[in-house]
């Protein structure tokens, strides 16, 4: 799993979904949470696997989502039918509390994987202080879980706080998150920005993630998505100097030098690892593009 | 409980309690620990019940505590008699470590309250590198428990640490905090301001702590109170915009959009729970002040 | 313990190794994991014991350490070997993970201890997703265990993220790690600059690390070994404001007043225990300077 971007939209807007096939987002998810109203998520249910064969047909790229209603809400039995009816990859759930609350979804993804379906992988959404308070067992407790995603605007709703562009409010939750993602070997997907009009805001929040470690970012429309794929791509320059430092640092190697000097900056095996990491990158961008 | 402004005063300065009443602080705090020199505290004890009776008598408005000395201390036994003795609202404990040491006051609260006095609140401070690290359990170890306050001047003097003014170092613990108490349903109060003749970084700080979630602020002077109270209370654009919010989603939800745009941005469930508690809020400070 | 300034030399640079006993390092690491590349190991290894024999007799100031491969590693082993059978006060162990990485080196340090040769002191860094992760439980796992340090550029590169010169992207795990530390009794020492070339840079991240509770640095030079050691100990400024800071306290409380304003500000306990702090460590360096 390799998610840069991931694109939200209503479940109960197809004209919406009918456009996934025509972006590069790395991931898509079809809301039945917060984006569709609770008059209109029995209709979006029904609607969902016509929907999801559509954007199937059409070739879609990019693996697809649907996120259910959070966990103990009504909902969750209709959602759970309806989405692995539907030819999806797994489900995102939103507002994680506490270990037990993957619990259903877990079993749901076993019953479905018996009955001879393709694997259904888990995202689970960390965006109440509940959730990152007990991210740590909660990144451990089920085996479908793939990735987490960071939810700041819940997060500090929930928690009664203030969003700000500079983001020093959330850094801990943030942080927390994607440390208790990488520890336990998931995907780490960051917060959203819900100034939509604002393209250097985004950016400067996504450079930021990716600096903390996530690997990719949650998208409210298209435009995001490339911006996302922007970032969390690594640029020519980074390409071109890893490649550099790789090549001195074997040279160096070899002349039985383990700490050199490269362009002013010690090389030493955290260095090393992120260039072979970037190169690593670039060659799977490579191959998703050709 | 709800305390957007805690202010203190030493134990022994009569003078001092005595014009508790003048102020509009949601919360008063008579200190027994730091405040009150170490040969003062006998006879402060002494003179409790009837300070209290006093500022009782002149009409206190917002709630009335005393903070004792800090768990283990010799001072605990006479702390708690002469506190539980007065019409206080509860006990402020300083410098709790671990959840142990909440025992002795959750026992004494539990008492008083058996030989039919008012209930006994508690207020926690966590001000140490043990209670940062411990805050969760903490947090959930004591039924009287009701806030936690965050001490960044005892947090990093214990730590050996500085404070700025930007307050980097403190970021860490004053986050780990204001999560634990609100995973745990507590109210959480933020750190002094020791500069008490600069308004601008007493500000500066209360918004930070406000975008972190907290609720409030521990004051050391009356003109701190009014500061307090100002930046924890929603401003009447706050109240306008929510008001405005609220109306569009009703509108939009009736209309069939769950996500819609409003001034630019995506209003989505976590705005809109943030624009319906600033209005709950507002309604609170109507009544509170009609 | 009191570090300072840690400086780092290859475990396979003997004319760097033999230079240390020129520096004022509070303690000198001679490095066996990244440092040493890989086929020079053995020989290093076997050089051990000569070359701490060759700055002993240069009369180091200073403790000297070895650092070891990862746990895990196939060189643990004869790392062990040659380090326990040198002169040195103790290993630093990198990566650790868990609080079972350290069992293996505690075991040995015990097994050293009883063969009469002086006391081992273990540190440990701290520098993977997994180690931030478990910190806590790792800093009460091992009784040899005196300090820990924070390895920012190996964190980042573990969790795939980016440094930056601010260094928001590490603050979370840089404070984690010094809480913990400071919570278990530890000392703590800060992550390495790999600018090697820019004084500032180290010396902003220097302070930073100092507000945050941190006792000392890592070093790669010389040259930020008397940056760190400046940063590390009080100024002269700061231990004559200590000095009036006491004196004021002590009057005041003389006089029966507990809470005092000094030089605008309001003196309590804990900017009267920090000022206690700077005295001790100012008589502690003017008696390793005479």
């Amino acid at each position: 799993m390799f998610i840069r971007s991931l694109l939200f939209a209503p479940a109960n807007r197809p004209e919406l979904l009918k456009k996934f096939p025509r972006y590069r987002a790395d991931a898509f998810v079809i809301d039945l949470e917060d984006g569709t109203p609770e008059s209109e998520k029995g209709e979006a249910r029904r609607q969902l696997a016509d929907i999801v064969e559509y954007v199937r047909a059409q070739h879609l790229e990019g693996l697809l989502f649907v996120r259910t209603n959070a966990p103990g809400s009504s909902h969750i039995d209709a959602d759970l039918d309806s989405a692995l009816r539907a030819d999806i990859d797994g489900l995102m759930i939103p507002k994680v509390g506490t270990p037990a609350d993957l619990n259903r979804f877990g079993k749901a993804a076993v019953d479905a994987e018996r009955t001879g379906r393709r694997r259904v992988d888990l995202i689970g959404l960390i965006e109440t202080a509940a959730g990152v308070r007990n991210v740590q067992a909660i990144s451990a407790a089920e085996p479908h879980l793939r990735a987490l995603c960071f939810g700041g605007e819940d997060f500090i709703s929930d928690i009664g706080g203030q969003r700000t562009a500079e983001g020093l409010e959330v850094l801990y939750a943030r942080s927390q998150v994607v440390v208790a993602a990488k520890a336990a070997g998931l995907n780490a997907i960051d917060q959203v920005v819900v100034d939509i009009r604002d393209d250097e805001q985004f950016r400067r929040d996504a450079v930021m993630g990716r600096n903390l470690g996530y690997d990719g970012k949650m998208c409210l429309l298209p435009r995001q998505v490339e911006l996302a794929n922007e970032v969390f791509s690594p640029t020519q320059e980074e390409i071109d100097r890893s490649r550099r430092l790789v090549a001195a640092y074997e040279a160096a190697t070899a002349a039985g030098r383990g700490v050199i000097d490269f362009e002013g900056r010690m090389i030493d095996s955290p260095l090393l690892r992120r260039a072979r990491a970037v190169l690593d990158v670039a060659s799977r961008l490579r191959e998703s593009t050709s």
